[in-house]
């Protein structure tokens, strides 16, 4: 599969679902990348066809979404860490992939990859978005997060070498915090043989499918939600995805608070039907309608504009806007017990035992 | 001259009285060097024979003085940095210097000298100490900070590049604070002809004769005080020293924010005779006599137990001390109009022009 400019809308697009609405906004790495793409593609490689001693990088943004809105990249972060990376290495780098498939993360790579001629891989570090850093799979698994190059819009560069992830985590967000917010980010730098054996499979070819449903789908007439659930499960990577919710925002909580969007929000169901509150740390994390736990991290929670099916991320809730709350199941290789002491609710302080959603939505069935 | 084992304790006794309050307890430090050079000695290299080509690399520690006094370093935190640096540098470094020769970091060059058989230069970067990296001569005069290494207790290792070295400050600032309050830097790496035009020379010999001084006329029964003033003129750098004021400590606020130590220490004489109000930054940066302003940054403010003649860092004052509150001259070249940019009254806030301490307390016939 090849990567073009066309695409670019509905990666953009399904990549925001799978941001679970975070991950930070789409819309200017999706200018960046349309820019970085016109006139040639770039390779999206299947992760099995990776060598085993290539060298893989995940690439994305960190910090606070909130702040991804005002204050734009200069488009240069991505490529200078990579060239720094090359240093540290000695050796080039044969691909990248997003470090998370959601939001703009999905698209942080394609930048990058154009301007340095190697292929994107379809496969990810988190199948959606995390708000932290150690919740990568990479470091479920116990890979090392360095060495890692974080570099501002502003050009300064700082190279992070550290065997402790969490720490690695704590140390990158100090320096987006002190950078203004936030900063491109390269970690987990992966030989091809790592990479197949812990990434997450099919993430990026996923998200473009999701987002083409939604599209079709709208141009025809016909619901995007169902398109969106449909495509969902065909992916295979997303076996369960449906509505929870149907309403209006009427109450929002929102701070920037140590580099995390944090916060809740209120839907009520129209016709006075219930209330659904949603708890988000740049993802959402939790929903709950009239205080039963309709699904949690590490499922997939997306409010989405109920007209057009296009994601709200956390940054851009407001009152009254008109919602569908949507949950999908999370990619098998994140609900794995391992997984969740990274993953689950109690990794987000949230007291309660992970239950998946089409079990708490009787979706069984599908 | 060679650093002997025996001349630590004046080493770390001037260096604390250069420090005007701050550049970290030198208690540790002085330990830590002990323990280096035991048996053998490092070679104390005047500034003036250093090659022009040679590779002389400022060290020290950055974060709260308070959080140093209760966080011990590992003691490889210098020597990890410096091997770090050398491999940037694709090249041996031939020389460490103290970033800044007050408190502890006077001291903190030495262990990594010794154990990797380098000499130390008598010379540093602030000929006292400073709150903040870009307080340097070196960045005083133009020279990059970066490539900066920053090591932490626990072994994390970060390499920043930037050419901003007031985003450099901001950065490390932010690692300290994120890896627990306290870090070690090594920072402006100097060529031996950058050295040479702009370190500040014969700091470290300086306070080991600063020490020496209060040593040996506390031994014969002499003021020590009067042999610390002699001593420090007798150097050439600090041509004016003498007493501000003698009293006892009766208020004292101190607060640990942002990765620094800030406060105020009031002092009343003796009998009744007046207050001295000081106000800190890490370091001493305004004395005021019953709202006379009687010394102020960059000359040297410190407060030292008035019967030994010890110094008191602003991490260790307390109430209730008996204290003799002494200033010197700062080095000329801390005092020309480029530097007090940087370093003068303004440079922390405070709205006056810079006065010279001889000028406020006529001591100009000294």
């Amino acid at each position: 599969m090849h990567l073009e400019r066309a695409m670019l809308g509905d990666l953009a697009r399904g990549a925001a679902f799978l941001g679970s609405g975070g991950g930070g906004d789409p819309y200017y790495s999706r200018l960046l990348a349309e820019a970085a793409l016109d006139g040639h593609g770039i390779p999206l490689l299947p992760l099995d066809t990776l060598a085993d001693d290539a060298l893989v990088v995940p690439c994305g943004w960190i910090g606070a979404p909130t702040v991804s809105v005002e204050k734009l990249p200069s488009g240069k972060e991505a490529i200078a860490s990579l060239r720094r990376l090359e240093q540290l290495f000695e050796r080039p780098i044969d691909a990248v992939m997003p470090i998370e498939i959601g939001g703009g993360n999905g698209l942080a790579p394609l930048i990058a990859a154009a301007e340095m001629g190697v292929p994107v891989v379809d496969a990810d570090g988190m199948g959606r978005a995390f708000p932290e850093s150690q919740m990568a799979i990479f470091n479920i698994r116990g890979l090392s997060a360095c060495p890692s190059v974080l570099t501002a819009a502003c050009g300064s560069l700082t190279v992070i070498e550290t065997g402790d992830n969490l720490k690695h985590e704590r140390i990158a967000r100090a320096l987006a915090v002190a950078l203004g917010g936030i900063a491109h980010m390269v970690e987990y730098p992966l030989t091809g043989a790592q990479a197949k054996a812990n990434a997450i499979p099919g993430s990026v070819s996923s998200a473009i499918a999701a987002g083409a449903a939604i599209r079709t789908a709208r141009a025809r007439g016909e619901d995007p939600f169902a398109a969106l659930y449909s495509a969902l499960r065909a992916t295979g990577l997303y076996p369960h995805a449906g509505e929870l919710f149907d309403g209006k925002i009427v109450d929002l909580e929102r701070e920037t608070r140590d580099g995390f969007s944090i916060g809740k929000v209120i839907v009520d169901g129209f016709g006075g039907e219930g209330r659904m509150e949603i708890v988000f740390q740049n993802e959402n994390l939790l929903a709950t309608l009239d205080g039963r736990v309709c699904a949690m991290v590490p499922d997939l929670i997306t409010v989405m504009d109920r007209e057009t099916a296009e994601t709200i991320t956390t940054e851009r809730l407001k009152y009254g806007q008109r919602v569908k709350v949507v949950a999908a199941a999370a990619p098998a290789m994140l609900r794995e017990e391992g997984a969740l002491n990274f993953v689950g609710p109690a990794a987000f302080g949230l007291d309660m035992e992970f239950a998946p959603v089409e079990t708490l939505n009787d979706w069984e069935e599908a």
